[in-house]
């Protein structure tokens, strides 16, 4: 009855109520947080947690050990996510919240870790005050996230059967990796959640753009996560000799793929947005320093939260290729690759919840769009999904030398649980 | 002395004397062409005669039985060159022409065969008209050119020791190769020719470039072989995440070369003259499409015939990279690698006689520069050098697709051939 109440005078006047709420202990956190970075080093001492690998096994059971004693009744999935569950005092869909903490290869300590302690730590803050919500509630750390957000795609029931056979830079396929992480291939079907069977999820996690950190801003509201796009762009033109063929006579299939790079470049900046267009691959051929390149393979990557934006910037980029390609006698040829990811928008609701949580809590925040991937994404097929930014020095990410304060961090944590406080009075009101 | 007679009468009044100068047998001159080209095929039936191949053996030997037919004094050199003398009747330094039987790989039946195959046609005919020159005459096939000119460096004193290390396509090195053809590497001393040691070169090749081809004009009267020099362009930027990192906050060095690619062409573009620059070779890293590069590594080629306009036009792309470095956050470094060839000038009085030649036998023609290198190049080094052009269709070399009009391939060899004879008058006046 006493959590009953603290949860209803949450949702009263929320600047004062607010800074009433529980606090996370940022010391635990930001230890428990160093203690993970332990699990999981090359052998010069940088991390390396990829999913699968020795490490990820010994940092799993590091988590397993701090959610059990944190009270949650933990278990690990058919598709490798480790799952700590807290029951409510009521029959309700269980609220959500968690990350993960494997790596990309030559990956940091923050990404994806900071979310998951902060989560664990919410979770014991809960324990330690002897709060429980009316919603049950589920921490979830899922299963190799950066090798292509594989347990929260098996969740949503969006895990095609072929990225089983992927193999990562541990050797292991996709399919060998669950078995070795306690799951089992056979029985993915079993852990599909069905659309609506959650009342929310939240995600923590540090900001990988820089925004947060130049502006000097605590919190981030994430209003959605960009969709992406990729196409393989071949620009044709002729080979010829490079000494013999006068500037004014070529086809030269490299100088129509710089102008195109260019085109991109202008295309993207051109709209009102935050629409971004990269070039990050190219190859031409046959790429002899004395040969006039005759073709040209790039990549064409175009990201958004409005799948809308992105047809707009396509059809534009399409139309100065036509005109570079007539300018210059060569031809532009685009091929949609299969490595989409549609935009997920968070919930306008949470992310209301998320600002209350950060003003109550005197921290300052600002709206934002995620331009990376997020297991939010695919959890935002199953329920109503909120993410929670903190700031990320210099933006830098996927990169050893990533880094955000213990202050931002514990003001994360502080945040998530806040706002869970007040999703979970707020979806029984 | 009817022969001496001969040579006196073409200096006179040459738009009518050539007329009455002997002409070589275009259908043995083009049988011969087609018969080489029976030497050196692949499992396709496509040409195959990789300097050191069987098929480059074989082609040899077809050579050698040809300049011994007519008359010539035939041996080949330490440096595998083949070299078929014919005495003068004064003691004078002999005047050199010929060209090279070898083909880069998946090449054609013209680079080199119509230039070899009429220089032995003017032997022929020579022979059969019973004319001796006051010179002596040398028919030399260069062993090796399309490998890196091996034979004409060796003549010149050119050939650097390491370059005997280099292994090409037929899987033997430059050394084993010169003994296969029957040279001897540890000889190579010998078969240098002191500077002044000859009196005249003069090399007859398929234009490469297609601009008498396009311009239907007879024979291309070569004023000079560029020179080239090369490059590797390295420019740094920051890798970063393509989806969080925006637009405007990227240093992303692609970009930036796409910007100097562009300006590379720009400046070529701008100079007067003939020189051209090209970008043949692009590499991006980390080279993913969902990350901005941080680093491009690309190639640059500069070719003209004079070294002071390669200086200038190099001066100003340095400068477009300093602005492009300055504008995008970017760097750029130039390393100058050791691939170079001095620009070589034909002699102006060898261009004068090869235009009297052409003009003699009604044939049209016009002065123009060779954007590929030769073996005339490195005979430069050597004497007076001069070199006759003739059409290739579409410009097209180094391909199985090469093709010159039989008519087009008799009229170099006339020209060929009327001009020696003008050089061994003039060169005794």
């Amino acid at each position: 009855m006493k959590q009953r109440l603290f949860a209803i005078l949450l949702m009263g006047s929320l600047g004062l109520v607010a800074q009433q709420a529980p606090r996370v202990n940022a010391d635990r956190l930001n230890q428990n947080l160093d203690a993970l970075s332990g699990y999981g080093r090359d052998a010069e001492g940088q991390p390396n947690r990829v999913a699968f690998s020795d490490g990820d096994l010994q940092g799993r059971a590091f988590v397993i050990g701090l959610m059990q004693q944190a009270g949650l009744e933990t278990s690990v999935d058919f598709a490798g996510n480790i799952i700590g569950k807290k029951p409510g005092t009521r029959d309700l869909k269980p609220i959500g919240f968690g990350s993960h903490i494997d790596m990309v290869p030559h990956g940091g300590n923050y990404d994806g870790c900071v979310g998951s302690m902060a989560a664990i730590e919410v979770a014991q803050t809960l324990h330690d005050n002897g709060i429980t919500t009316e919603h049950p509630l589920e921490v979830i750390i899922f299963s190799n996230e950066e090798g292509g957000v594989m347990g929260s795609r098996a969740l949503a029931g969006a895990l095609k059967p072929e990225a089983l056979g992927v193999v990562n830079s541990t050797g292991y396929s996709m399919g060998q990796g669950i078995q070795r992480l306690g799951g089992d291939t056979t029985r993915l079907a079993e852990v599909i959640r069905p659309k609506g069977s959650m009342a929310a999820f939240v995600e923590l996690h540090i900001e990988q753009g820089g925004i947060l950190d130049r502006e000097n801003v605590d919190i981030g509201v994430v209003e959605g996560i960009v969709g992406l796009r990729w196409w393989d762009v071949t620009v044709r033109g002729m080979a010829n000799h490079a000494g013999t063929t006068p500037m004014d006579l070529r086809q030269d299939a490299l100088l129509a793929a710089a102008r195109f790079i260019q085109a991109v470049n202008e295309e993207a900046l051109k709209m009102e947005g935050k629409q971004v267009a990269t070039v990050g691959r190219i190859r031409a051929n046959p790429g002899a320093p004395n040969v006039i390149p005759g073709e040209v393979v790039l990549s064409l990557e175009i990201r958004d939260l409005s799948d809308d934006t992105i047809d707009t910037l396509y059809k534009n980029i399409q139309e100065r290729a036509e005109s570079i390609a007539t300018d210059s006698g060569t031809t532009f040829e685009f091929t949609a690759l299969d490595t989409t990811g549609k935009p997920a928008l968070t919930a306008g609701w949470i992310q209301k919840e998320i600002r209350d949580a950060a003003s109550g809590l005197g921290l300052s925040h600002r709206q934002m769009q995620s331009g990376a991937g997020h297991d939010a994404q695919d959890m935002a097929l199953i329920c109503p999904v909120g993410m929670i930014f903190i700031p990320s020095k210099g933006g830098i990410s996927h990169s050893p030398d990533e880094y955000s304060a213990p202050e931002h961090i514990a003001n994360g944590a502080d945040v998530l649980l806040a706002t869970l406080l007040q999703l979970d009075a707020k979806l029984t009101e």
